[in-house]
């Protein structure tokens, strides 16, 4: 199998909306509609950093799209094109059959079409980098939180870090198990959310390297701070089921939810019981800067790190 | 330095043109003009494969990024905006100032914001995304190319396989040897001419893997074969002096060029002149398929391969 071979085999999919020319030239060709702006985003993942050596082909490439598809979703973009940079340690069929079955499955139903890419030898590693669509003035940004603002996270919290440990083998193995371990090797970007929040949430951010480092983003951008209620944030049978004493700070400090993590009015949270996915509000945006974290009778709650830093 | 005083530090570009929100946030906005259509190109450098290790960080952040461009030359695209994944295997500021003033340079002078990226913890790896403009029906594309056509290439070529040797310290020191290994470090994307291409070239490719590889891929886009006479092809001085027996073979295979290879009408050659860079006729398009080399008496001529192909 030649390079050339391995594109035309693996990564050659139908034609998507607006694209011109897909893969196979220097560059795609693609046409935006008029007046739409455009969401770019690009992210890395490293075999051994970003996911166990070993992992399953089909979760490497659902992982490589979902993670930039959730940076769509956080700013109310819908998925329209994606480039994929692969590099490979060697050409194994059955490991690209998985990686590509993911990233396919994911791309179809997202509408978002693979445009073009490049495949290189080397330690294993993907990037991909996705275009979307978000009308003039819809995009929702990290700055914007206003005082008085609910804050709240969709899905629940934990599951991500919960299942790396799952996937490490690291908890006991069974049904809760399993189903955090298919939290953090399928991980679904909440595109339909960040949709139905254009217009409603001040501000939005993808919950990726935990809940106090994302929301200490937020706040930051938005020129605020905040008092969260650790009690208050959601958690899944599941974690709680095998990861009961770490819980409270898996929700806190891990990564990999992909959920959404918002600043809105609190009277607007009712309306938007519609997108599919549970919401919960977790504190209240306040003037004073810095992220307080509280229990249920409002004692401060500290956490031992505040989110991943890959160079710290 | 943390990851995110790192993005400040030396990520962090002024402001472009279309850029509604850079760096910082899930995604950048970008506003395409009305009616234009988007080239996107991605490509990843990997050490010990598309650069020795220790190459200079300032060659490694130019090449990153005019690797790309070099795609979008060969598309007639003007360049627009940029996002950038950097994989390290350790923060070293030094090398970083490096890399960061090659992108930030060539960005700079070739029109092209970056917009976004990401960096994580690996072995060193660059993939640039990048994302062009062209008048809608303007783009060159690989297909296209007619029977009768010129075959022509821009500037010299295997001056890039030989500054690859240069800078692994295979070829004897001198001013030679510093003009090719430059050649490697520092490739120059032909942008310029691409933009004057359009409307004038049949079918246009960048010559990256090498003049047999990218041919071949151009007249089989286009349903057509060639013959070039290899004596005709444009070598440097400095190639000739320190690469003499290796001179046509370089040039022929060797990669790492980016220069431009096209098909047009012979009469049109001559009004492209200013372009800022030597065009040099090498063959004529045929319609029967495949590509042929003949010396300047008429005789085949062979080459021990093909191009580059990562996993042959």
């Amino acid at each position: 199998v030649t390079e050339f071979e391995l594109i035309a085999r693996w990564f050659t999919p139908p034609p998507g909306a607006g694209v011109l020319l897909g893969v196979g030239d220097d560059a795609a060709l693609l046409a935006p509609r008029a007046g739409e702006v455009l969401a770019a985003a690009t992210d890395t993942l490293v075999e051994g950093i970003h996911f166990p050596s070993g992992s399953p082909p089909r979760s490497i490439g659902h992982r490589a799209l979902a993670v930039n598809l959730s940076d769509l979703a956080a700013m109310g973009a819908e998925p329209r094109w994606a480039l994929l940079a692969l590099t490979l340690p060697a050409l194994d069929e059955r490991w690209l059959d998985g990686f590509a079955a993911g990233f396919a499955e994911l791309a179809a139903r997202s509408g978002c079409a693979l445009v073009g890419g490049d495949t290189t030898r080397g330690p294993l590693a993907v990037t991909v980098t996705v275009l979307g669509a978000v009308p003039a003035g819809g995009a929702l940004r990290r700055a914007g939180a206003r005082v008085g603002d609910a804050l709240c996270v969709s899905g629940t919290l934990g599951d991500g870090a919960g299942g790396l440990r799952a996937a490490q083998g690291d908890l006991p193995p069974g049904a809760a198990s399993d189903a955090l371990r298919a939290r953090f090797e399928l991980p679904e970007p909440r595109l339909a959310l960040g949709r139905a929040l254009r217009g409603v949430a001040h501000a939005c951010i993808d919950v990726s390297d935990g809940l106090v480092a994302d929301l200490g983003h937020l706040l930051s951008a938005s020129g605020v701070g905040a008092t969260v209620e650790v009690d208050a944030l959601p958690t899944s049978d599941a974690l709680r089921a095998v990861c009961a004493a770490q819980a409270r700070e898996l929700a806190l400090t891990g990564g990999d939810d992909y959920e959404l993590a918002f600043a809105c009015a609190p009277e607007a949270l009712a309306a938007l019981g519609a997108a599919g996915v549970a919401l919960t509000r977790i504190g209240t945006v306040e003037a004073a800067p810095g992220l307080r974290l509280v229990d249920g009778a409002g004692r401060p709650v500290t956490v031992a790190r505040g989110g991943h830093d890959h160079f710290a």
